[in-house]
Parts: C-alpha cells; structure tokens; sequence
C-alpha cells in the first residue's frame, strides 16, 4: 500500500504530494476554480472528485488505447497516484472549434468548425500570463528539444482523435483542450496533468450546452451540475461499476 | 516620366498612389510617428524624407545583393516608386539581439544575445494589435501557403545577414527588425514595404545608443539626429553621391 508523504507543490487545482515510491506521486484535486489565470476565483464542494473521476477515466482509456500518461491509479474519489515526471512547461491547446481566447485573439468567429485541428503552444508561466510561442520560441528558451516537441504535437493529435471519438459517443463535441507533458525518470515523454471539463471545452451535440469551465467563467450555470452530467454520460456507457 | 496618380491607401507611416503604370505603385513617405499600435502618436519634419532615403538605400542595397524587393527608384527625398504587390498579412520579425516586446512577453533580459536568429510572425492586423501567430495560424487563417512561409522565412534569414553586415560596418548592431512581404502580377515573392529606422532597431556598438523608433518610442532624444547619423554613417561609407 502506498502512503502520502511530504506535500510537493501546490498549484490553482492540485496538490502534490510524495510517496514512500521514489517515482509515484499523490494527486489530490482541489475544488478551487480559477479563470483568467487565476484573475476570477471560487470554490465549488465536489468539483475537485468530479475532475479526478473523470480524467482518471480518460487517463486509464488513453493508456488503454497506446498513449503513454503518467496515470497509475485511482485511490479515493479526489486522489490518483500518477508517475513522477519533470513537467514540460509548454502547454499544447488542440482546437476542433474556434471558441475562447483564439476568438478574440485572432477574430474568428465563435463556433466555426477548423477544416483540421489547430495546435498551439503555450509558455506555462503564471507571472506573464502564459503567453502563446511558437516553435523558434520553444528552442530559444530550451524548454523542450525538437524531438520533443514533434512527439508532443504527435501525441496530441492522437489524442484528439481518441477523446473526440470517446466524447462523440456521449454525444458532447471536443471543442477544444490544453494538455501538459512531462518526461519520467526512463526518459520517456508522457501526458500528465489532469484532462478534465477544468481543461477541455465540451459542448453538447444537440443543444450546444457547455459542460465544462465556461460555466464558469461566463457565470453560466453550475459547474457541479455540468461535470455530474459528463459523468453520467460516461456511466451510461460503460456501466456504473467501471467509472 | 511616371506621374503620380490616384491615392490609393494610407497607412500609419505612408500614402500609396497609383501611377499611369499598370504595376507601379508611388509611395510617399509620411513625417508622422506611431507607437504601440497607434496609440502614441506624433509629426517630426523631415523624418518621412529620413527614413525614405534610408529605405531605398537598403532595398537598393538587397537588390544588387539578389533579393527580390519591390524597389524601383527614388524619385524625391519622401517618394519611391515601387512594384505594386499583394501584401501577405504576416510581418517577419528577425530578432538578434533581445528588446522590446520579447523582453515582457517571455520575461528575457534585454540585451541579451540571441545564439541564432529568432524569427516570429505576427498578423497584421491594426484593430487586433498585430497578434503574435504560429505557422499553424497562418494556415488556418489561409494569409499565406506552407511554400510562402517557407520562403518567407528563408528570405527573411538571408536579409538578416547580408544587413548585420551592412550596419556593423557603420558601427551599428541589428538587434531586430520587421518585415513585409508581397506577391507581384507575376506571382513573385518580394520584400515590401519599407526596411528604416522606424522597422529596425540599431544600436551603436561602443556606445549602446539607440538610432532608431526607440527614440520616440522611449523619449530618449531626436529621432531626427538618429535618423541623419545613420545617413552620415552611410554616406561616410559610401560617398555622398551614392545616397
Ligand atoms: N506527473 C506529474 N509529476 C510532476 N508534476 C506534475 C505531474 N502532473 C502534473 N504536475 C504539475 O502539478 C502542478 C499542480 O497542478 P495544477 O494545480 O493544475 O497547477 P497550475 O496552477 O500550474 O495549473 C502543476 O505544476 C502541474 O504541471
Ligand atoms: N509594394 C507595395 N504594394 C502594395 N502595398 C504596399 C507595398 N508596400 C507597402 N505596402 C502597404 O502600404 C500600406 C501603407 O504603409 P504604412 O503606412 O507603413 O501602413 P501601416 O499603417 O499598415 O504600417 C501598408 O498596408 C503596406 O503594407
Ligand atoms: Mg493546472
Ligand atoms: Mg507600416
């Protein structure tokens, strides 16, 4: 049995802690909510379980379906034990639809389908507002080899295929979803984090009703209500034992 | 004689005209300065001369060196005539040196040296702020083809050199600078626009000094003074009949 040692860090969603394994860690989801790089904030009772609930479900199928993640187990409704990895900060956004910043950003239209997905790379740094970069930008502040980021944009685009297939079958479109990537102790290039309505934008098939952080963010329903429902979905699929 | 016709457009730093010529666009060097996407503004007599005289001393310079520019000739001290082009949307930014909006952006320290050339594309686009964009952007915005790009970057390296070049031996750094392309009647890439003071930023290699917009952009001293020392360096160079 695995034990939680010493607290690692802290972030706006997670805490990190130790095990007795030198290369597990405990992930325990919170149940704050930020926007805005953490310009609006909340807390919502719940929404940290609803989270692991579902990207442990999400991790557990990408590993079942060849993608390598740092997800080992589920071991309570807001905790998983993941593997250690040294995180990538570059935060990798795939688009399906134009909805959010890109919107503003760039003046296209909210809701427009892309002839293919979008890639963008993110510099993950909270004190400048995680700004967009390119691939010159990667290289110049070493924050990942070439190879490394041919895989990352190789891997997200499987992944994008997966999951927008998966949540196709649970009638919700992948709008769009951020993903961050580590390297484990053998070198090799995982997907770690969280993949979780926090991360993704999912919109209903029929209604086009938002299940996911822009319920937040624009002030437009409970998000407890629209994570509960994504799970359902998931339930509904797969039979109540297995989420 | 090529006469001047129609005006055809304005922008922040020129007015374009139409001339009896099918092809051939009148261009008329403006003495206004912006600054931040418009919002600092102000007039210098003389700087739209200043940085006419520079600008067709470069392209000059770039066409005998065997970059297709839009360049034709001088026609007056504020006035060139050039080769009517579509402008791709996309400003190439070359940067050697770290300053300006890279430094906030990413938190690198100004002045720090830059291994190889960091090349950056943004859009064009006033009412946006001219976005920072990546290849995947440019595509899925359709502004230019994967072949343009390509050969907007590899023209954007080449002009980076032969102009380091160039400056130094006027005793001036290249730290970075902005570049526009365009398509001709018969499908040609060409450097557009206008390669001066108020697109580059020189600085002077013993002293530090800047010649450049960054006098106005900063209030450190006349842009005018800055301006005319790079003529006199070129002139001191070249020969006062050259320039
Ligand atoms: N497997 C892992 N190993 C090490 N760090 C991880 C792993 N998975 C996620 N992290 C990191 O844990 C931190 C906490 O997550 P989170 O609360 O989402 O932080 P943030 O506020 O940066 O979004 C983040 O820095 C994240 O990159
Ligand atoms: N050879 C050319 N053919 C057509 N348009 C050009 C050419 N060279 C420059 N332009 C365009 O002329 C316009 C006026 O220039 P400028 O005053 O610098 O405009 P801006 O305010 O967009 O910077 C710009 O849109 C520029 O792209
Ligand atoms: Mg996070
Ligand atoms: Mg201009």
């Amino acid at each position: 049995m695995v034990t939680r040692g010493r607290e690692l860090y802290q972030g706006k969603a997670k805490v990190i802690f130790e095990t007795e394994e030198p290369n597990t860690y405990w992930v325990s989801y919170k149940d704050s909510l930020t926007a805005g790089n953490g310009q609006k904030k909340a807390q919502e009772t719940g929404k940290g379980s609803l989270n692991n609930i579902i990207s442990s479900y999400i991790f557990k199928y990408l590993n079942d379906m060849g993608i390598g993640t740092h997800y080992i187990k589920k071991i309570s409704d807001h905790e998983m034990l993941v593997k250690k990895v040294d995180i990538i900060p570059v935060e990798v956004v795939v688009r399906n639809i134009a909805a959010g910043s890109i919107c503003t950003r760039l003046g296209i239209k909210e809701k427009r389908v892309l002839k293919k997905p979008l890639l963008e790379f993110f510099y993950k740094n909270d004190s400048l507002g995680d700004p967009l970069i390119s691939e010159n930008h990667i290289e110049l502040m070493k924050l990942a080899t070439k190879d490394q980021v041919m895989q990352m944009e190789g891997m997200a685009l499987a992944i994008n295929k997966i999951l927008k297939e998966l949540f196709l079958n649970l009638n919700l479109k992948l709008v769009d979803f951020k993903l961050e990537f580590g390297i484990d102790t053998n070198g090799t290039l995982l997907l770690a984090d969280e993949v979780s309505p926090d991360t993704c934008r999912l919109w209903d098939v029929n209604t086009g009703k938002s299940f996911d952080k822009d319920l937040f963010r624009k002030d437009m329903g409970s998000i407890s209500e629209g994570y509960i429902e994504v799970i359902n979905r998931l339930k509904g699929r797969l039979g109540e034992s297995e989420i």
